[in-house]
């Protein structure tokens, strides 16, 4: 998963500086070839403070685990979320940043309430499931139904007849790097061939008996019938039953109910730009998590290492050209209302959004970005990422972003997400195990530097990064 | 954990080989130094028939998944326990094994019942719990405490003020190997102080979330409190909040109780030894397991590896001179009462009982065995061990054995426990997470490779196995 393409210019870098060479006059040069070696040289000294300062303490990773124990997992429609954003104004302002302020967006009130899994046969046992989001609740007596696993769509197909008033357990048993086909569509798929409740097979490639949570969907025109995630333990073991020919029995109660929307905000603060005010340098990640765990990996890492990056340059005096602004949007993880909502109320300003950075893959070991906007553009950070090789966080790959910028960038803005070392980011996502013991201050703090150096660089640079 | 010391005479074994040259008879060689070459070349061919047999199929793996899944876990007291040991007896019977029997021992019978945790303060939340084997419930409303967090028992000494109507946390952070001070001693050493419950923290190095149980002690003079342990995560937390000077409040509800004690059973097969029928190499693991995940790896794994070793012996048509006894422990996790009332049963055989071997650290990958026994012993074991050089299972390391054979080895006879790779075993012990795919067939096929090779020996070679 999160597979690097690294790109390497550094063969053409050489032979641009061997003809940067002193008998060429410095506008001579400019006016042959951009000369990309001058944003490395001119920032040098202002990168490396950034650089030092995000490594000089761990008060980004402090901020992390207080928002993580006080305020719990931050699920759209609770207040622990809402108290999380009313934290982060107040601190913010402490803080000195410009321009602090929260923006409202309704968001979706999905109500996991209490769920359980009993296997009744070949013996009685309770099973650990996760309720998918959105899922419709049983009835309090629940469903009791007999199970049919199958490990994909063409086998339901197959055994579509067999389908009928059972419960479908979707178990695609090979980790092929993550894949929400069955979660955000087995419900679909299995009421369409008469199946009473779906379970899926969690979407992981590591287990200590950890269901995970996640999106999914409806179809208005087919019945909605309730949907969780059991463990990959228990969907391997209802594989091994059902190839034994044991019949699986089991009793499904969820109590989940979707409730009317209620407001929520994103927050945003800045430090207004000294000559382009209007032009904006956007990064942040979701400050909204899944309701289990403390949500600090997805994505409350993110947010408060953008949000450290601002901070930084902020402490440093370095008033960029640009606006450098950092958003936490709310409801990324069941409704992207909050970038949806971004959009929506900066609608006029899309065009004079210059970059959008997110942070979104658990604020581990980050290797570079991965970029999406046009060929100059990309050349440009490239470049810029090189103020990263002292970190090991300079490898710029072509395609990249993030859920909560997405809209923007539909819109044409240029945007990347933060490269990270991907290697258990899905051991803990959407689960009770999304725990700050899971990350490293040092590693946030890295993430720290390579969002505050690409964000100010672009923000202050002469040239206006191209679409 | 398990560090092996590897005990390495190969060359010594080479100046023995080298002094048995053809100008010396084998009957002299014999006279000057006991030659234990013979052994490996005595039973080259057998230990090779009993390695491939052992490694040509995954029957043995079959049967442990077939008792996990169909039975799940089996604790004493448990109708789940009795259906696996109905179970084994027809399959023993049916694999034609010898006086395949069982022993009735009275087990204590603990029932965990429901079990929660909730946060309080600084948040409302929910935290995952295991009640520790033995606790005493709560009342229905449960118990609401401040939390009192200390690292060790110095520590609690020193706040002992402090601890007066709290709920101790006991959260040795640092893992050192499995230790299980403060999960045996922890309820006495707080209520000591005026602790109202103790909490520890769950006893392992690696954790999404999963709380681990396991045996604990009372002092009949000491008040009893309710005892369960919380996730690693969150005893991170409570750690954090205390540190950070956010007052800590939960609820208690457990509703354990204790029963009077109910028969389980031992379970015992055979090969008749055809030359020394009384003398008897016993071999196996414990049959019963926690009541959570489904106790495969501790320790229906090594109970049925154990068991397929005697098998392979039975199909190769093997008769050892002694006899190759197969027992299956009842109540090794919460009493021994399996291994007490064994060696009670037993009282008149045990100057009789050659060796005893149990696996009981998880059937992963082998590399010897631990031997606690005499030296005259212990170089026999380690000349036996070398037919397992072409499995890398040849390590004999001094002391070892397990708590199923121990009150056996208490009363003189030589032990041996199997070794094996430990890098997992703690991460799924005594929890949700001890199930089927975390074990491997070939490498319980070694396990039973290894056992198979070292019981065969020591039943049929002519010399009786020191003390």
């Amino acid at each position: 998963m999160m597979k690097s393409i690294t790109i390497r210019l550094s063969g053409i870098l050489v032979l641009l500086f061997s003809a940067n060479s002193p008998v060429y006059s410095k506008q001579a040069a400019e006016e042959t070839i951009p000369d990309k070696a001058d944003l490395v040289e001119e920032y040098r000294t202002d990168a490396e403070r950034l650089i030092d300062a995000a490594l000089a303490d761990s008060s980004a990773f402090e901020r992390l685990a207080y928002m993580g124990d006080t305020f719990g997992p931050r699920f759209s429609g609770t207040q622990n979320l809402e108290d999380a954003i009313d934290w982060m104004l107040e601190e913010m302002r402490s803080d000195g940043l410009q321009n602090v302020r929260a923006e409202e967006v309704m968001v979706p009130r999905w109500v996991r309430g209490r769920e359980t899994l009993t296997l009744m046969e070949p013996r009685i046992g309770a099973m650990s499931i996760l309720g998918l989001g959105g899922s419709v609740g049983t009835s309090p007596l629940g469903i009791t139904a007999e199970v049919l696993v199958v490990r994909n769509f063409d086998e339901l197909e197959k055994r579509a007849d067999e389908a009928v008033g059972k419960i479908v357990l979707f178990n695609n048993d090979v980790w092929r790097g993550y894949d929400t086909t069955y979660r955000r569509n087995g419900a679909i798929r299995g009421a369409q061939v008469g199946a009473v409740a779906i379970l899926i097979r969690s979407v992981g490639p590591a287990s200590m008996y950890t269901p995970h949570t996640g999106t999914s969907n409806y179809d208005e025109n087919v019945a909605k019938i309730p949907k969780a995630a059991v463990t990959t333990e228990d969907a391997d073991m209802m594989q091994r039953m059902q190839n034994r020919g044991q019949k699986i029995i089991v009793r499904l109660n969820m109590d989940a109910v979707t409730l009317p929307d209620v407001p929520s905000r994103n927050v945003l603060a800045e430090i207004v730009g000294r000559e382009f005010p209007d032009e904006v340098i956007v990064l942040g990640g979701h400050i909204d998590s899944w309701d289990v765990g403390q949500g600090v990996m997805d994505d409350g890492g993110g947010v408060i290492a953008a949000w450290q990056a601002v901070l930084l340059m902020k402490k440093l005096g370095l008033r960029p050209r640009r606006t450098v602004r950092v958003v936490a949007w709310t409801n990324e993880e069941n409704g992207s209302r909050g970038a949806t909502g971004y959009r929506d109320a900066h609608a006029e300003e899309i065009d004079n959004h210059i970059l959008g950075i997110e942070s979104d893959g658990g604020v581990f070991k980050p290797s570079g970005f991965g970029f999406t906007g046009g060929d100059e553009a990309f050349d440009l950070i490239v470049e810029i990422a090189r103020l990263l090789e002292g970190i090991e966080a300079s490898t710029i790959r072509r395609g990249g972003g993030g859920a909560d910028i997405a809209p923007l960038m539909r819109e044409g803005m240029p945007g990347m997400g933060l490269s990270v070392d991907g290697t258990e980011y899905f051991w803990y996502h959407h689960t009770n195990a999304d725990t700050l013991d899971k990350l490293d201050p040092h590693e946030m703090n890295l993430c720290t530097a390579a969002m505050a150096v690409m964000a100010y660089v672009v923000a202050d640079m002469e040239q206006r990064l191209p679409r």
